[in-house]
């Protein structure tokens, strides 16, 4: 976890926000799973709802439903599975309809106000049988420490949970804005991510909400890429239940930035964990470009360092082969001199400099073998132009990767 | 070898052509090389030249010293070495240069006639010494069998040669296209590519020279792809000598439309053998999306399915998983109905159609796998909107893509 700001981390995850409840279960999606694979989040309250989608062209049925019931801004309950990410099936959008149906019954609340997500193989049929039998018990198991259930049952080639949450005071009067995500390959967000339900107790209007999802979302999921691979069914929801009483906060006032600021410390944290627990990665990488002349020359340069499978593979094995840094710096779509940049490489072991003005400069190789052989890699690229920067996370590339990409629907 | 039109395709490489001789040699650019790792390509007159170069901001100084060498597009020679990319280096260009003046005396030769390659670790110190050494060897070595001994120097990561040649008739006159390449990671050209010599006897001027070499490269080496990773040393030459004397091609004649084709039949066997030889790579992947409204829109979709790490990875395990076929025709960016597209997979032991209006259709699993088995896969995309056509290949991605890149400093 990366502090930020002083907010103040606790545990609960998606139940850490007043009026949130959460299960999780194993429905069997695919027929020998042995692990959670359905998730239900509840608030006890209509929610306003703000949500981003992937800008795939192939969307998943589960997009498409859960479009339609958040156009009125909100939300009651979120139906998750894994295992099988209802896609390109000819009748996904009815089994979708239908989840949020037999949810809809089961909570006594209207069916457009359930939020439908899905993940795991694209194009295998899902049937409707898993979600008639389990969703029943995942009503009557609902409750305030249901968030690890949950947050299991969302995993798929994820080797660990990942859920944050933060309090903090507004006017007075405590908020809390807590998160899950799952995602772990398929990963190169571009909108929206992967599947994260984000909920909070604090009184926000729906235009707020959704500036602060949109804007906390540019600069923490949509900055993290595992391969390159923008996924069909990538869904950011976040559910607000106004139960923290706070005055409303309908514009950019001093406590949307602190709202946004809270958001912005638990999505940041839960995007560094997806790159982190990237397939097969055994490395954090994190790349800041800095002094750049203005913002999207710096996340354009982040990214492409991020994404380069050469650099990644080089740090698998801590090799300092900083010419595949400037390569990908050399590649990026951007504008910027390239003889006025240099490179920095550090971790909890030291930093070193191994480029300056374009060009290579002298430094010890064993060195920097130490601070790359550390589970979390800083690339500091300054660009010398302006004062713009931005930051991107990523992973190594390692021989695991291709092994649970070769052998995923087995 | 992929026949293309009916073109007679012969032995010699870059000596097929006449007037064309070459020689390779252990320059120990490397201190513990033992393999080819410099080579000498020398025309017996002064050749009509055009050539075209990385598009990455970061370039070797060879392109540089090359780029100024063809300003008045001739040339007469070309002194190529591999191990060092001689990039990112502060006295590279002055390495260059010196490497050009050293061939030039050798040769007898103006020094702004030759064209200077360098490919390997970018940045890392170049010696002038191993071309002190080893150019007076290299011209008394010239041969017009020397081709595969020059093809063998310019290999970094390559684990096979990668030359071509056709033998074709111009008003008669027996004309000859013949090329070699290195690539194997750090492929995604953008302009040239990877290094590639092509020589021809056929009498042509310098802007049909060009413009044949442009037309040509963007549908062959322009489109293959290992990793994404476009380099810093991509260069693609061809050096005419004019020694078949056909009537000079000076417009876009009957004569130049066959000059391309056989131009053709060289440069995409290039490609292909460069994609199938990608880094780890055990299969070729070959996309051809079909029936698009236009060129680009077939090309960026062709480009992002072989750029798929996912499909790259279950290619490699010989897994169906068109799912992720879809997913990377979703992302590209480009404008299509989805709704309308079909995919078939096929090879050397058949074809099974796996989706038909973007939803999965039934097929036998068993013989999709007997299918993706062979090492050579056809995936064949069809828009169903319009009458374009573009191919792109790559290959599949492996536990050895990870292990020489993790060690290829070392």
């Amino acid at each position: 976890m990366l502090q930020y700001k002083n907010f103040k981390f606790i545990d609960g995850g998606v139940c850490a926000a007043a009026g949130f409840t959460a299960a999780g279960i194993n429905a069997r999606i695919k027929p020998n799973s042995t692990k959670n694979d359905m998730a239900l989040i509840y608030c006890d309250t209509k929610c306003t709802a703000a949500a981003l989608y992937t800008q795939n062209k192939v969307q998943g049925a589960p997009i498409t439903v859960t479009k339609q019931h958040l156009s009125d801004h909100t939300a009651q309950a979120v139906i998750v599975n894994s295992g099988n990410a209802n896609t390109c099936n000819p009748n996904g959008i009815e089994i979708a309809q239908q989840a949020c149906e037999l949810t809809a019954k089961a909570l006594n609340i209207p069916a457009d106000d359930v939020i439908v997500a899905s993940t795991g193989v694209i194009g295998q049929k899902l049937s409707i049988a898993p979600f008639e039998q389990n969703i029943p018990t995942l009503a009557k198991t609902l409750s305030s420490t249901g968030n690890n259930e949950a947050c299991t049952a969302i995993m798929t080639t994820d080797t660990r949970q990942k859920q944050f949450a933060v309090e903090f005071q507004l006017d007075g009067k405590t908020c809390h804005i807590g998160g899950m995500s799952k995602g772990s390959g398929m990963i190169n967000p571009n909108m929206a991510t992967m599947l994260a339900f984000i909920t909070t107790d604090v009184k926000i209007s729906a235009a707020m909400l959704d500036k602060a999802l949109r804007e906390v979302n540019a600069v923490t999921y949509n900055m993290v890429s595992v391969d390159g691979d923008t996924s069909t069914n990538d869904m950011v929801t976040l559910l607000s239940s106004g139960h923290a009483e706070n005055p409303e906060i309908t514009a950019e006032t001093d406590f949307y930035a602190i709202f946004k600021d809270a958001l912005y410390a638990v999505m940041m944290n839960l995007a560094r964990e997806t790159a982190r627990d990237g397939e097969g990665a055994t490395k954090l990488m994190e790349c800041t470009v800095k002094n750049a002349h203005d913002y999207p020359t710096a996340k354009t340069v982040a990214k492409s360092v991020i994404n380069s499978a050469l650099l990644k593979a080089a740090i698998f094995a801590a090799d300092a082969n900083w010419g595949r840094i400037l390569c990908a710096i050399g590649y990026a779509e951007a504008s910027f001199d390239i003889a006025k940049v240099s490179v920095e490489l550090s971790s909890k072991a030291g930093a070193v400099t191994v480029c300056e003005n374009g060009s290579g400069v002298d430094f010890s190789e064993d060195f920097a073998y130490k601070i790359l052989s550390e589970d979390e890699i800083v690339i500091t690229i300054n660009l010398n132009e302006g004062s713009s920067t931005a930051t991107a996370w990523g992973c190594d590339l390692t021989y695991d990767y291709v092994k649970i990409n070769a052998e995923y629907r087995s």
